[in-house]
């Protein structure tokens, strides 16, 4: 039994508290920083446009000569090529407004017999004209230290004719699966007692899904030495993830050493399921121990992992992708849990799939989302409205 | 000026009613399938777990041995090495049940002395005991045809020790960026009247990130013959994006091209900004002509590409990020178009960056969302609550 458990927000809290963001930076092409979180404020070193623009097909015009000009009164200018008094000339969207012209009028309000233009709409100056810098003067910053470059980002980058940017570098995280009854696949068969290793696997794809960068260690069985070993030799990543182990039974030896090596936040957190996951500092390295039972697992990847590998990378808190839904069943819960309930979406309906528990990985699989429940509360009933968060 | 305009829903409608899913596949492994679209169903050759398990640590049992156990009322049980009666064994979590044995003490109700085990709680047969198949059954469906694969259900494809799957090929979207005001990045100093390409770049980023692969095509000047050219040498690809050239004015040949070339779908939507968009299909495959003003091309990005790029590549429509938010400032829009009104999210507050054209790129950097005006709504006021729709 866990002699003590922390609150999930707490243990959250505390773990976040000894997490420091990252400050090494790299230069990387800006066709390559989709995702990535800029390290440096970018001031505009050009006016866009550097020019002045018609914002529309048609003919640039000295505002004044268009005075009184109508539907029935038109004013008749000349098409030239040099802009004078009572001239016009044809421009198009984006192309340049000629000097000595302040407006441009609009194809249809115009109608050309031969180099003679007849204007049906009196119009004021600056009208249809992009000024200079309109869209970004320069001197402006346009884009700030610690943004999360997404590709209209990038497309404002081009526009002032950037090449290559500076980012910060992605978090490297080390996936450590434990267990002496887990097995790679494609070596062998199963014998009675084995499984499969998915924990590690799972956990080096979200990571990456949630921008970090992975390097997933080799199976460890449950032996401290080993663990410890594999915890020394992966200490120059940000981020440790170890899965497995972190129970309280007589092979549980994860919260152990990560105690031994270095500090424990937490261990047994008021998330269900997900309870035996432990937390912990060593030498200044986040470390996440997911236990073993998947969807615990999960559980402990988007509840702490997820948050720490933000902190870590300078990324921002971004939204879930969240649906609501009308809860199909009651759901119990425990009070003093913060509960991740799977669901499968059904017609607008949020159906529980209450068979499983922790140990069913499949179970997550066929879920479409979590309803999260507060600790305060005990259940939910069926016909209330509930916010599914999808799992990504 | 447009002489139609096609009404927005039905616009992507009749665009996504030429659109046909592909059928190609590949076979990957499964480390490299995250986002990818499984073309096959996943059938369990296997049960998991192959042996029943326990899902506690402590004492394999004959549940009947328990009978009549209580906190004052122990029932003493030898620690043996075969399971009989009157004899228990040691079980950890995942471990196999021995044969004969039909429960598992937790570790809790029990005290070990010497080679006696007292047990303090009477217990069910099945109890702790996770079956064969608890997970997955053999001959189960675990996986069906047509599901975007997540790390939780790859992590279910390793636990069946499944090294690679069939999944669709992605969509390949052939880019062609047109105006002859367009000049690449790094290759000289813009002169009067030039720009830098963006939006193909734009374009290149957002179809990546949706899940298709893209070929971005040299810059195109406004000549039909070049255009059709381009067009003409892409049409292996899936989808064709168009950039610029859209609109009605002596230099927008690209709706013409298309025209000449397939079906124009519609020109001239309803959509806001977006409104010179046009759609197409050439020899089956589907053309989207986004307007060159930056805004408008990212509105039709959103609004046509990407639900086409889903059908194409049997993508399922994930919801967007969207949060809610009390509007600061009134919004007018224009009925009869669906409108996209860019806003800044500011301490639960929607803050409309209304400075701002079609053509206004920096305005879109500086947008968290839009707030998405239906047709037959002429704006909003302000301290209304809206869904804003974050730009990804």
């Amino acid at each position: 039994m866990f002699r003590k458990r922390t609150n999930a927000e707490e243990a959250k809290r505390l773990f976040l508290k000894e997490i420091g963001s990252i400050h090494g930076t790299e230069i990387l092409r800006i066709e390559e920083c989709d995702g990535r979180v800029i390290a440096e404020d970018i001031v505009a070193d050009t006016d866009v446009p550097h020019y002045r623009r018609a914002a529309m097909d048609g003919f640039a015009v000295r505002a004044s000569d268009t005075l009184g000009a109508g539907r029935d009164a038109p004013v008749a200018l000349k098409l030239g090529k040099n802009m004078e008094k009572g001239v016009c000339m044809r421009v198009h969207t984006g192309s340049p407004v000629p000097e000595g012209a302040d407006a441009v009028v609009m194809l249809e309000d115009a109608a050309v017999h031969g180099d003679t233009v007849e204007i049906f709409a009196q119009i004021h100056p600056f009208r249809n004209v992009g000024e200079i810098g309109e869209d970004i003067e320069k001197g402006e910053t346009i884009i700030k230290n610690g943004h999360k470059l997404r590709p209209c980002d990038i497309a404002v980058l081009a526009s002032l004719g950037i090449d290559s940017i500076r980012v910060f570098r992605r978090p490297a995280v080390a996936i450590i699966p434990t267990g002496e009854e887990l097995v790679h696949r494609g070596i062998r068969e199963l014998k009675m007692g084995e499984v499969y290793e998915t924990n590690g696997l799972m956990a080096d794809l979200y990571i990456k899904k949630w921008g970090g960068i992975t390097k997933l260690h080799d199976i460890v069985t449950d032996d401290p030495e080993k663990i410890k070993d594999a915890i020394d030799s992966n200490l120059d990543a940000d981020m440790i993830i170890i899965s497995g182990g972190t129970s309280v039974g007589k092979r549980d030896y994860v919260p152990g050493v990560v105690k031994e090596m270095g500090k424990l936040i937490a261990h047994g957190v008021g998330i269900s399921p997900g309870k035996p996951t432990a937390l912990g500092i060593i030498r200044g390295k986040p470390v996440v121990c997911m236990p073993g039972y998947p969807v615990a697992g999960i559980v402990a990847l988007f509840y702490f992992a997820r948050p720490g590998l933000r902190k870590l990378g300078n990324l921002p808190d971004d939204p879930d992708r969240v649906i609501s839904a009308v809860l199909a069943e009651k759901i119990p819960s425990r009070t003093g849990y913060k509960t991740f309930v799977r669901v499968k979406i059904d017609n607008g309906r949020a159906v529980p799939l209450a068979v499983s528990g922790a140990g069913i990985l499949s179970s997550v699989s066929k879920a479409d989302g979590f309803v999260i429940i507060p600790e305060n509360i005990e259940g939910l009933n069926a016909g209330e409205e509930v916010d599914v968060v999808l799992i990504e």
